[in-house]
């Protein structure tokens, strides 16, 4: 199943042909009627007038204005016309530059997204990725010179060596593991500590390593936990900076949990009515205050749904 | 189900508590007992001596003779005992350094692992892919000044800006497409074009991109096939460079065919009878001569065990 996660959902045609021709690219980019999409420090320019916020899409001649020496990402194509990004870090206040306030602004990423349209929340993960990356990759890694961006950003060349350089995406395991009727929960050190909320495990996937390999050797050194079968469940795009988070579902071989302290500062079997109990009162709107009390992390995350399916009986193992 | 594809399999501890100690590390690169996998031009170091050929596990005294200044990475633990791999690429001709001869070579690691133990084949993809990692990264992509590794070669930090870089991990989406009783097969622009070899459709999945929506967006942009359901099979790690193939099959949703002629020579549909004959052919074997007959990849790519669950009735859109 397609699991309709936040951050996925961009419904822009990503244009591989047009990429390919910088001539018309160009011609795309100074175009009237193609959009620009802002961010300023990895913030969004979003507009909130109406009752829920939406991608401020700026024009051409808007950002012409700025003068920015960054060049825009192309995103994509909608009905023909082209969606940029462009970073626009490099200025100290560009909603002065741009004569707009209020109820246009620079919003938080991960806040907005809690609130933009589903298909909004697609395009910003794809800018964020790519305008992160591009900060990161001014230079080459194989010689230390300068690089410049081809293809509408979809690689960079270096100036010196040639070398070819292309955006990231880091595949990261995100497992439930289920043992009969409980589930296995932690917090990872800082953030989760202070809110007594409890997630599903994660971590990167190593180089040589499948996605069932990572599930075993992420549960095994966090918690101590041998896992068996694996199901994988769904996946999303998570834009801090450029994760791919891979939710599976796995069963433990083991009941015994022995933490890495550097990494978690708590991990529990959790019986499914308890959890049952925390879904549905952040549900419902309606979250212990009690730190004690078991919280479960809300809809933006893929751990929230590999948590409800369970919970749901959804998960298989045959 | 974790299916059992070569390149995966690695059944050494990752020993993620080692790595945080850059002493014991220090220790273990020079203990008698640890060892080492040398790869030279990312070639590795086999011995064939028996019927089938194994990596050639050197010692901490025999590496120490060849005056590498390249720094050991570290693959992992197996019972308490160290194993790193090193990158002798700096010397002309290390067997001659070495005073070894046949029955050691330098091989091709591809060619290799259709070869070696199935657990040796993971330690191969693992100590491929960080050696060609840190090959590529002896500088800094934010600042451009030298970087140098730590955590036995998990991170490189920047001795300018400080900037920590971790090996990456390239998740590439491959696909069969299924309509009915016959599935998409193509041959990209290149190699599989001279040989009458018909894969899996496959590509990079984007920033800001799930699996699910990066399979439909590759099929339709190379074959302009439109993909409804989705589902996962199973993943392998793919070496050349750190990719992680991450198969599936799908649904198709139209069925007239649009080539992307820069990526692909051809694409076509091919009656479940033609593809099980080919596979057929592949195992006993006697693949046809004549480069107009079907052929299919053999069992060392991912794409093999995609078409012969289909071929085998396994495939579940339900």
């Amino acid at each position: 199943m397609s699991y309709p996660h936040v951050f996925s959902g961009n419904p822009l045609d990503r244009a591989d042909v047009l990429r390919r021709d910088e001539t018309a690219l160009a011609d795309a980019a100074a175009a009237a009627e193609s959009r620009y999409l802002l961010l300023w420090n990895l913030n969004v320019l979003i507009i909130e007038d109406h009752e829920a916020p939406a991608i401020a899409w700026l024009t051409a001649p808007d950002v012409q204005r700025l003068e920015i020496d960054t060049p825009p990402v192309l995103l994509g194509l909608d009905r023909g016309v082209a969606h940029f990004t462009l970073d626009v870090s490099a200025l100290g206040d560009p909603l002065h530059e741009l004569n707009l306030g209020p109820p246009w602004q620079f919003a938080d990423a991960r806040a907005a997204a809690a609130r933009l349209p589903m298909a909004e929340t697609g395009i910003l993960a794809q800018a964020r990725s790519q305008v992160d990356w591009h900060r990161r990759h001014g230079f080459c890694s194989v010689c230390g010179t300068r690089t410049h961006q081809f293809k509408g950003g979809h690689v960079r060349r270096c100036s010196g060596c040639g070398a070819e350089h292309f955006p990231r995406t880091d595949p990261v395991a995100i497992m439930l593991i289920v043992d009969g009727d409980r589930c296995l929960l932690g917090q990872s050190a800082g953030r989760l500590a202070r809110t007594g909320m409890y997630s599903a495990l994660a971590g990167f996937i190593d180089q040589g390593e499948s996605i069932e390999e990572a599930v075993r050797r992420e549960v095994l050194e966090e918690a101590g936990i041998r896992v068996g079968r694996v199901r994988y469940h769904s996946s999303q795009p998570w834009p801090f900076p450029s994760s791919l988070m891979i939710g599976c579902h796995g069963m433990a071989e083991s009941v015994d949990i022995r933490i890495d302290q550097e990494e978690m500062t708590d991990v529990r079997f959790f019986a499914r009515d308890a959890v049952r109990a925390a879904m549905d009162r952040l549900l419902a709107g309606t979250p212990a205050a009690d730190p004690t009390v078991l919280k479960v992390p809300g809809p933006i995350a893929i751990a929230h749904h590999l948590i409800r399916a369970w919970v749901d009986g959804e998960v298989d193992f045959a």
